[in-house]
């Protein structure tokens, strides 16, 4: 809210100063680096209960992530009920709760000047998280997602992408790429058209500097839309680590059979996470096949960011030398943290947690 | 979510076109009319869960509400954990309560026509209450309080007033008064300079037409600021009806002890009702003295809003007939339902609430 921008960006410039030192000629005097540098939409969610008989008179799809122009979004707003704002978008969640879980996170997302957008730089800087990228001055709002969450604890998501639609190669900073150990893309850019380019940049700088680069599909109907592209870039040596649940993985596939989807996974040259909702979680790659179970919760309320806490518990894993069965072990246990809760963003200290169940 | 609150404006008049019945010379043609109109500070909440050592180190008045200024709330905010975004303000909490009661209910306040102020325009229209105060469309933004929870539930406010300090008496709607069975007024009103006129105004287009006045005397700080002028409306007959906890009341009569300070109250010509958090709640009048204990509830979360839908439960009930210690049970009720979650606007039906406790 309140905050001039301008003097919280000057602050992370402050607080990544170090970081300067990984341009120019020197680059061994390297000191800092981050865990995951988080690149996607910069989306703040409005979340209001809503009963099964909402979604239907108003065609949201249930369990969904649907793409909606503006009018769309203030017709939508319109009918909700009372919400909550709280920030999110998929690939910040997870930064933000790499961040809770003790680990050094960046992030690169497009906001727009305005209330929102001053409300979404606060909440992941206050996180910890380095995130200075430039603010659109013009054009669209901040993006939003109008959440309706059901009794069952469902959300259905319909997200309009704002300023998010501007992002681009320029807001690729190649020193903060080079200083992260994992690249974490959200399928969900290759919504925005310009910022397929900008996730193609940072693999390219990722990769030429040793680090990684994850993907996670976000969500089957993203995967429908872009089911030749994504099989590119896993094919292509593009990305180095996929997330998916099973029906996004169904979807990759084009098969009704989970085993069959899991099984074309482990073929490709990457390591695979697939989540299972409270079947628990598997990691796999040619050589191995990792499962762990559910992590138990009393309550589930709400299970918005499901799988960008479950790849915030597992990206910091590995980020922090961890094996596979480790790494799935602190994604489900991030998971449950957050759908025992209203939004996405991480309400109790992840760290303590992993620590009270011995995961740390 | 954005909504142009022409639209919604336009709706809400429309909604209530019947009230214009109420003007002009055929008064007996009434066909409409609320349980309760709220007038008060339009406040967007901002929750973060803190430490007591963050409020002893950025000198916040543990318990109170502070008012601060639009620096001080800039440089908290930069401070503060990432934050969920709730509408607030005490008699806007209120009113949503009796809307959540069944009630009908009708507020004036004051918002900016900025984000966070059709946000709250939202959120209150989408419990059902009508809401048609002009937006100031210049001068400062929506106003916001910083809320830090600390892990005993208690919450500590610093309020930023913003376009509160437009309300005057220009928003004071007299068809809106006159068709409302009582007019409910916080304390914090005293606090925006304008506010004070707006508030003797409708306090005597209530009278006018038998309608019944109340006011909570909002805070102990607030009561230290006012004293003498809140003594002055009870005494003046300006309000019918006082709302205070134990803090309040003993900073109104100046007196560490609480009897000595009920006692008091007991002499004016008010029906006087005392909140004492797990000791439960009286209502006192010159004839009568009813207690009713606390409503139990399983975790004190965040006792934001605790005394607001207190209040919410007590109008309802009498503006609906029942007696005193009836309109105190739903006010426990109600109660202890928002201090169950973070925010001060119900998350559960109350009337739903109320009909299994066998309250309605």
């Amino acid at each position: 809210m309140p905050g001039p921008h301008g003097r919280l960006t000057g602050r992370a410039l402050d607080a990544t100063g170090a970081l300067s030192a990984l341009t120019g000629n020197d680059l061994a005097m390297t000191v800092t680096s981050h865990d995951v540098l988080a690149i996607g939409n910069a989306i703040v969610d409005v979340i209001a209960t809503a009963e099964d008989d909402f979604l239907v008179s108003h065609a949201i799809q249930k369990g969904g992530m649907t793409l909606i122009d503006e009018d769309r979004a203030e017709k939508l707003y319109a009918v909700m009920g009372p919400g909550q704002v709280i920030s999110g978008g998929s690939a910040a969640n997870t930064i933000a709760g790499i961040a809770s879980l003790g680990g050094k996170g960046a992030f690169i997302g497009k906001v727009r000047n305005d209330q929102l957008g001053q409300l979404y730089r606060h909440d992941l800087t206050a996180t910890g998280v380095i995130f200075r990228s430039e603010d659109a001055t013009s054009g669209p709002m901040t993006a939003r997602c109008l959440i309706a969450v059901t009794p069952d604890g469902q959300r259905s998501m319909s997200t309009y992408l704002g300023a998010c639609q501007g992002l681009s190669t320029l807001d690729i900073e190649a020193d903060l790429v080079r200083a992260s150990r994992i690249v974490y893309l959200e399928g969900y850019l290759w919504d925005p058209p310009a910022a397929k380019d900008a996730f193609r940049k940072a693999s390219q700088i990722a990769h030429s500097t040793g680090s990684q680069v994850a993907l996670t599909l976000s969500d089957s109907f993203c995967v429908d839309r872009w089911r030749d592209e994504f099989l590119g870039l896993i094919r292509n040596g593009m990305v180095d680590i996929v997330f998916a649940n099973e029906h996004e993985l169904k979807s990759l596939y084009q098969t009704g059979d989970i085993d069959t989807a899991i099984a074309a996974l482990r073929g490709e040259d990457v390591i695979g996470v697939v989540t299972r909702s409270e079947h628990g979680a598997l990691a796999v790659t040619r050589s191995e096949t990792v499962a762990v179970p559910a992590f138990p919760v009393e309550r589930v309320v709400d299970t918005t960011g499901a799988g960008d806490l479950f790849a915030a518990g597992f990206l910091f894993g590995l980020a922090t030398g961890r094996d596979h069965r480790d790494a799935l072990r602190l994604g489900a246990m991030a998971a449950s943290e957050i759908i025992s809760h209203i939004g996405a963003r991480p309400q109790a200290s992840l760290s303590d947690m992993a620590r009270q169940s011995g995961l740390l």
